[in-house]
């Protein structure tokens, strides 16, 4: 079997194990770095009460302690299903170079999960969205940004 | 002064504590629920190695242990700046009701960091997009997708 598929089986055993353990819904990623595996997650909304706590997020969280490194250049993330945007955000942020992915945002939602509807409000003009924004005392963030520019000791990511 | 307007300049003062901490970028956001502040975040990239631990997900890490649920159904977020896309997605996972924000993401763009480019990610097809990502071993995941729906005892969230 491809080492490819070893990781993808992985993945989708993490997720098959998170939903009969009724940990969360069934989601599991993994990223890996060099043929090894750096970090697992699976999805821990439910249980631990936390919005946030997507497979892709934990494994990327995870992966990052492991190499004690923001960047996780050089790695790939084996996801049992297409990232949500949330998840896809974090992967660019986390300089992931490869995805690879099984179920689709449709089969999620199929199953419920708002994943595609959530990509479809990201495609519309802030003022069609469902959430409500509003923006406000623009020019007080701008002056952060102008020190951020030119703090000397700051460090970039 | 307004109540929005204390909200957001407590979110500003966040930002450039941070920056001047040396903690991470000058982002800083809060969660209110009923008028009250129930989670406070900062950027902390950099600081903890985590490249999720942007400041709105910080903030609703904690208002979501602050009221012992991932359901942060009417609260507001106020953001130092416009959310990027993985934590945009986690406030619409999160089901808050309201957003405000002060700088654009092309201020935070000017300041070096890659929100806007991350958004114009989003709107390309997948083969265009600078992440390579590859499709593979659908049917397995569907399959658990398939048990999730067909299982009753399930949290949906």
């Amino acid at each position: 079997m491809s080492e490819k598929k070893k990781f993808m089986e992985e993945a989708i055993k993490l997720a098959a194990e998170n939903m009969n353990k009724s940990n969360g819904g069934p989601f599991g990623a993994l990223v890996v770095k060099d043929g090894k595996i750096i970090g697992r997650g699976v999805n821990c909304v439910t249980s631990t009460n936390d919005p946030t706590a997507h497979a892709e997020i934990v494994a990327i969280r995870e992966a990052a302690k492991t190499i004690n490194s923001f960047n996780l250049e050089g790695c790939e993330i084996y996801a049992s299903c297409e990232p949500c945007p949330m998840c896809l955000g974090a992967i660019y942020w986390a300089r992931i170079d490869k995805l690879y992915y099984a179920g689709t945002q449709d089969d999620a939602a199929k199953a419920n999960f708002d994943d595609s509807a959530i990509y479809k409000e990201f495609c519309l003009p802030k003022e069609k969205r469902q959430l409500q924004s509003t923006q406000m005392m623009r020019e007080d963030a701008v002056k952060i940004f102008d020190e951020w520019i030119r703090n000397e000791s700051k460090i970039p990511y």
